[in-house]
């Protein structure tokens, strides 16, 4: 047994995501100022409420992000902020989809390295064009066999790649920041995951249950990604963490 | 040779789409009508001069409309827009984002049809949270032995799925209402399409030059789909329309 591929994550495992949604909302809580005394954390509770009960409609991103934000200030203050203020919000998205691709530290060589074992798939979730425009400009997309942009990582999106790639989840490992997207439906599916958890993550990720641990490791930084493949796929060949036979494949 | 695959595009082909967008601009219209003297036309031109301004930031969809929407209202209105009539853009996306799915006259009987004699995907192009939305609310979906969310429909995109298919564009027939990202792209890769034009098209889409026209059907409508698929088959195994063998592929 070995691997036959490894998927990476995005945002916040390849490049910076979470950073510029943290700079926006300060930015937001700058325009909104003049008129509420709703501060900190009052003022972003405030805004993932609307932010939540907006998902369903909007998706991820930094479309539905603006839109919410605009409907969170107009809310905030009755109603009683300037159509200038607005049109900052709108302007904050615009920048945010536009600032250049930042990879995070030592991500490229990782990448390099683990391509140069495994065939490599990039699964990342969020808005398709921006999504895309960031898998462009970040000068990695040649390291990939497949970049699959979907709208949401759960057991039914996972299950579905991975019968396209035609790969079994007990020979697939995925790479991410994101317990809930990134390893607990893979760890599910029988696959394996390597969380490297990036210093802020947003609140809509942070809690997942692992289903079986041990088929999960976690890594402070991208320069030990290989090792642990290499550690993980060792493990498969030898006796102790060879999943059990599917009943239904057993003889008689 | 006969055909391999047959492709479908999703909004104005499979379901109505481009209606709501136009409704959208009437109620945009009735918004802004009590600050300023545009109307009808002047006032459309406004609006896609700044939607077409930001393609290239939101990409194509419903969310980047509200925000172009917004964008416009504040400029038009020297900002003098109330908050509140603000967020009844805001509100006209998240109603055009939920409205239930209206499929085209005799659109499922026609591609059961076709499916039943050939493979067919769904290659639609827009956002990516709302199309899925779109696609599981048709009842369609299953009929599908794919279905790609692209973000843009040209030459590029076609030849990279159909790669991904395993299938030679010649071998392949692409069914949808727009020219320029329907048939255009795939004509010119060598395959066949063919054309139902809906009453409504985004002015973005009814411009293309199709490079080889005999490779193009039009239709009314897409009850006389399979027949017209069947002729082009026929046609591909006689001698008449099938295309000059490459150079390269000669022997000598």
């Amino acid at each position: 047994m070995t691997l036959k591929m490894i998927g990476f994550d995005g945002d916040d495992t390849l490049w910076r995501s979470e950073d510029y949604f943290a700079q926006a909302q300060t930015t937001f809580e700058s325009i909104v100022a003049p008129y509420v005394d709703l501060r900190g954390d009052a003022l972003h509770q405030r805004l993932y409420a609307v932010e939540k009960r907006n998902i369903a409609v909007f998706g991820y991103g930094v479309k539905g992000m603006a839109l919410s934000m605009i409907e969170t200030a107009i809310e905030i203050t009755d109603a009683r902020i300037a159509a200038t203020d607005i049109h900052r919000i709108v302007q904050l998205a615009q920048s945010m989809l536009q600032h250049p691709v930042e990879l995070l530290p030592g991500i490229r060589e990782a990448v390099e390295r683990v391509a140069s074992r495994w065939p490599v798939v990039l699964i990342t979730k969020g808005d398709l064009f921006h999504q895309e425009a960031k898998v462009r400009d970040s000068g990695l997309a040649d390291l990939f066999h497949r970049i699959e942009i979907v709208s949401e990582k759960d057991v039914g999106t996972y299950s579905r790649l991975l019968e396209e790639f035609g790969i079994d989840a007990s020979q697939f490992a995925m790479v991410g920041n994101a317990l809930r997207s990134d390893i607990a439906p893979v760890v599910r599916l029988g696959g394996y995951g390597v969380h490297i958890p990036y210093h802020l993550t947003w609140v809509h990720e942070r809690e997942a249950d692992v289903a079986e641990p041990s088929r999960m490791r976690t890594l402070a930084h991208a320069n030990g990604l290989y090792d642990v493949l290499d550690e993980i796929e060792r493990g498969m060949t030898g006796t102790g963490t060879r999943p059990e036979p599917d009943p239904a494949h057993r003889g008689n």
